[in-house]
């Protein structure tokens, strides 16, 4: 099996933590997304959507999308368990994970590429070319606020994003926020329950993999 | 369990058709989207982002997002298996069913929210409101066009999405493209395998669920 990687994105990280929380070693490449090697062919041919994370399966199968992945690393690897075990389980995890996909990862995603100069012409990632919006990335600056409002009064509840143990949900809400802590937005002061989680989270070997 | 429902909405039918698929039956309640029920205080301690579909299960837990409540069924109700059985399988349909969420479904929210004049202020789902921007509904026309295509290819070189079987990820496409062809966006005549593919599935019994 290979991994698909590239060090400083946000998407592969969720896999590169997932990889490390169970403890397996996995053959990692690194895609050089800068200079456009997702875009040439024979990356197209693992991931005809043109983006990483990507596993290829001895066999060549290959799997993209970074949930996907972990999907299939869950169920070849069960232990520990990072996406329930039991139905209900399974699905709360998997509505939290969901869900800060949504208002976390797309939204940071909107604020990048519909302000960054170098990714004029990149709005989306993948093979179609698509203009930027302005406006798309303020929108993604009110979404980001509401969902630290959200994920406050959820961590003065809760652990953990899905409950008492941490999963794969909190994976991807830790990546999305640090995603858009590097696009200057840091967590507010007044948001200290997302503050005493994004510290208890960041300190798991696996958050710096 | 209670499944919370709206017949004309895209997002719970991939649920119904879930469930119909499965065999089950489960009670139904339908919440009135259009008079802003999902917004009041009684829906929103069922699922504070106010969308439809919610699985309310006998111990009270609550399972929102489409996928997830799939996810919890497909764990209650294994067969028969809509969401793969071996980890390859497993991952790559939920490769295909998240590619096409983001493809297809959010390209399609996006196009009806940012246009549609009884949606003004409603450009996102839930509590917060959110201004139409014009320019993301003719974005999402173009990301419409670029999933046809690449879906042309595939259904070119196989069955259902997925593979060779009928899964999940048939659900998400068949109702993504079925959402944006009640916004008058047909699926255009040189996409013949996409047309072939939408005769087979939406010949299914669940598809009129």
């Amino acid at each position: 099996m290979k991994f698909y990687d590239m060090a400083l994105a946000p998407s592969p990280r969720r896999v590169r933590m997932f990889i490390a929380e169970k403890g397996i070693e996995i053959e990692t490449v690194q895609v050089d997304l800068g200079g456009g090697e997702q875009l040439e062919p024979a990356f197209a041919k693992l991931n005809p959507w043109c983006t990483v994370p990507v596993l290829e399966l001895d066999d060549g199968t290959c799997i993209s999308e970074a949930i996907a992945c972990c999907r299939y690393l869950e169920a070849a690897y069960p232990e520990p368990p990072l996406m329930g075990v039991t139905p209900a389980e399974q699905g709360v995890i998997a509505m939290w994970e969901h869900r800060v996909e949504w208002d976390g990862f797309i939204a940071g995603a909107e604020i990048l590429r519909n302000s960054a100069k170098r990714l004029r012409g990149r709005a989306l990632t993948g093979a179609t070319s698509f203009d930027q919006i302005p406006e798309l990335a303020e929108r993604g600056k009110k979404r980001i606020a509401a969902l630290l409002e959200m994920l406050d009064t959820r961590f003065g509840e809760s652990e953990y994003l899905a409950g008492d143990a941490f999963t794969v949900a909190d994976i991807t809400a830790l990546i999305a926020i640090d995603f858009v802590r590097r696009q200057k937005l840091e967590i507010p002061a007044d948001r200290p329950h997302v503050k005493r989680w994004h510290d208890l989270v960041s300190a798991r070997p696996s958050a710096s993999a």
